[in-house]
């Protein structure tokens, strides 16, 4: 027998990065409920439920609310490929990794890419969408990423809405990193297909994409002139096995769902607004927290993701030295930088059932008792206050 | 707050379908670790592992070999995806649904498909593919099904290979529910490119797609003159997660690959050849327990799969209501016919944690049950007890 490798004994940690977030005790409980099969009628119908607490999480209607069996990029790869058709025009706004990373699929699939571009950090202004827009003539599509988690920047959508649909064209919107801990609101806000993750603010393993379309944006994947790329994503065939026709597409991942499911009932539970106040509250300690440490945030105020907080790698500190003593040390996980933004930047993420004002002081207290290792001058115990502070406010 | 669904709570089943199959209890204890982020050492260290386990299952030494984060389809898609350029010709052998799905999908991805047809239960014949292979001219990729889920046969591949070879094609196989119950050995074969799933023979939630591509079929995705047209099962990308870049691509599902690992683990503790064993044990007895109640298996004798039989339904028993009547007064799933057959046969999977004396006399008793309470004429007993003989020689 070859050598096996040892009991899997992963350490616990706090997970204070771009995702995964700590999963919830609930979730984890629910995935340990029985296997069924994909088409055993108690599963259909936890599919229902599943699809219903979508919708209510997505604030939508739409019928056509699925979760995706993979990652969030699979939920980004099944919203472009359906919606794009060889040929056709995609206005893609790019102020990060996530943009970039829409602009290399849709390229795959066959669109033609007008890229709108902005400073990593920066939002998107809607004049140069217009701008954009005026330029490319007839456009399908135009996609942006609501909470960039490579900046930590929360983009305004209302204008961008307007603006695509006074070109007859859809909008696409990545909510990954925002969906159950920022506000979403699909049909209010006239989003047109809008996909997320089941590792960041649902506080379940990776693995489901949420994923949801409009009825007009639905019409128009199934009045396609040519068939979907990718036959996995192809969501007029995932319809119609969440759907009324229960057709067998591929094997459902059943643990996921279950704890798709169970993250969903957590947040609806808790109510979306509470859920999104006590977002908020986090991540406004969090800042206070680490302005008061003298650190210098990267997003605009106004623009920042309270979900996930970039802030600037104080000059002759070693990134990964720290992010290596925080993570060996003081158990918790927090991200660097991509991009442009690599070594430049941390990422701390404060989504789900990881945003709690433990995590906040824990985080803060771990971050100067690191910096001040490598010599970094700071007030001790400044961050840990001011972050109480707001938390008691 | 809007209505919650109830806590979570489905029936516990004997899954004797086509896939899932029962998930062993040490592969739900495993997806209880903690989960970690994707790119902290411990996981990558727990991927190399998840990787060499992998292999030993395989039979092979091939580097790149990796767990794709989706099902089994998405390993299908993957691997045609990756091997396929548009406009090269791909000869796919059809003698059932995944082999079409397989041609399906290589049309998709650009391919001139070749088609090589037998009947539904029965095996590809080599004539048939050198005969396609002499017409085609030059092909890429011969693809075929190793174990027929919707026929329950197993396909001699040694002729299939030495041909794809002589023609300078690479050789593709859909070991979906082989693997890890049935003989398979990539390198020994010379099997080219190879996916499996990992609720099958596995014992795993359905989620993760086992893949392994030889060094010659890595070399030729490597030097592709088109991107894939999928980005999220583009294996390079993949393959520098995986590999030693440990470049950021997506986020692993965490927890999935602590159940693969797991069910990988179980596998090579058992020993893969007393565990192929054991299924052709248990396969062997169904089928002389279903041949003593007068019932005639499908696929013919020499090519059948001792983890999924296809067994015809008689004539006058209504197929609807016999699973039914397992499901719910025997909590026993088993599979119906696909395609053309369709309410023709059942399928009775007996897979990793599945394969077990207890569950083939249970499910021979239930039908025996069931077959009689709808009229069959049957020797009470006589199926139980000849299985019994099987399982005590």
């Amino acid at each position: 027998m070859p050598e096996l490798p040892p009991e899997l004994n992963p350490p616990a940690r706090i997970l204070l990065g771009p995702g995964p977030s700590n999963v919830h005790p609930r979730v984890y409980q629910a995935m340990m409920a029985p296997v069924l099969g994909h088409l055993d009628p108690d599963f259909l119908r936890i599919m229902d439920e599943t699809k219903e607490l979508l919708r209510t999480v997505f604030r939508t209607q739409n019928e056509e609310t699925i979760a995706v069996s993979g990652t969030g990029s699979a939920g980004m790869e099944a919203a472009v490929a359906n919606l794009i058709e060889p040929g056709e025009r995609a206005v893609v706004c790019i102020n990060g990794y996530f943009g970039e990373r829409i602009a290399e699929i849709a390229s795959r699939y066959g669109a033609e890419v007008m890229r709108v571009e902005a400073e990593w950090g920066h939002i998107i202004e809607p004049e140069a969408v217009e701008a954009a827009l005026k330029a490319a003539g007839r456009t399908k599509l135009v996609a942006i990423v609501h909470a960039e988690t490579s900046t930590g920047v929360s983009q305004p959508l209302a204008d961008i809405v307007r603006l695509a649909h006074q070109h007859d064209a859809f909008l696409l919107v990545d909510a990954v990193t925002s969906l159950a801990g920022c506000q979403v609101a699909v049909d209010d806000w006239g989003i047109d297909a809008c996909y997320s993750a089941s590792q960041k603010c649902l506080s379940c393993p990776p693995g489901l994409a949420p994923l949801t379309l409009s009825p007009q944006a639905g019409e128009a994947v199934r009045s396609r002139e040519t068939k979907v790329r990718s036959w996995y994503l192809d969501v007029t065939l995932l319809d119609n096995y969440w759907g009324g026709k229960r057709a067998y597409h591929h094997t459902a991942p059943i643990t996921m769902v279950y704890a798709l499911r169970e993250g969903l009932r957590l947040a609806v539970e808790e109510g979306l607004e509470a859920r999104i106040a006590r977002h908020r509250r986090h991540g406004e300690a969090l800042w206070a927290g680490l302005e008061a440490m003298g650190l210098a945030l990267h997003a605009p105020e106004g623009h920042r993701l309270p979900v996930l907080t970039t802030v600037r790698i104080p000059e002759g500190i070693d990134d990964l030295k720290l992010r290596r003593a925080l993570l060996y040390e003081h158990s918790i996980e927090i991200g660097g930088g991509l991009g442009p933004l690599a070594g430049k930047v941390w990422r701390i993420g404060l989504m789900g059932h990881s945003s709690s004002a433990e995590n906040v002081l824990a985080v803060l207290a771990a971050l100067e008792h690191e910096l001040a290792g490598q010599g970094y001058r700071l007030e001790k115990g400044a961050g840990v206050a001011a972050a109480d502070r707001v938390l008691e406010s």
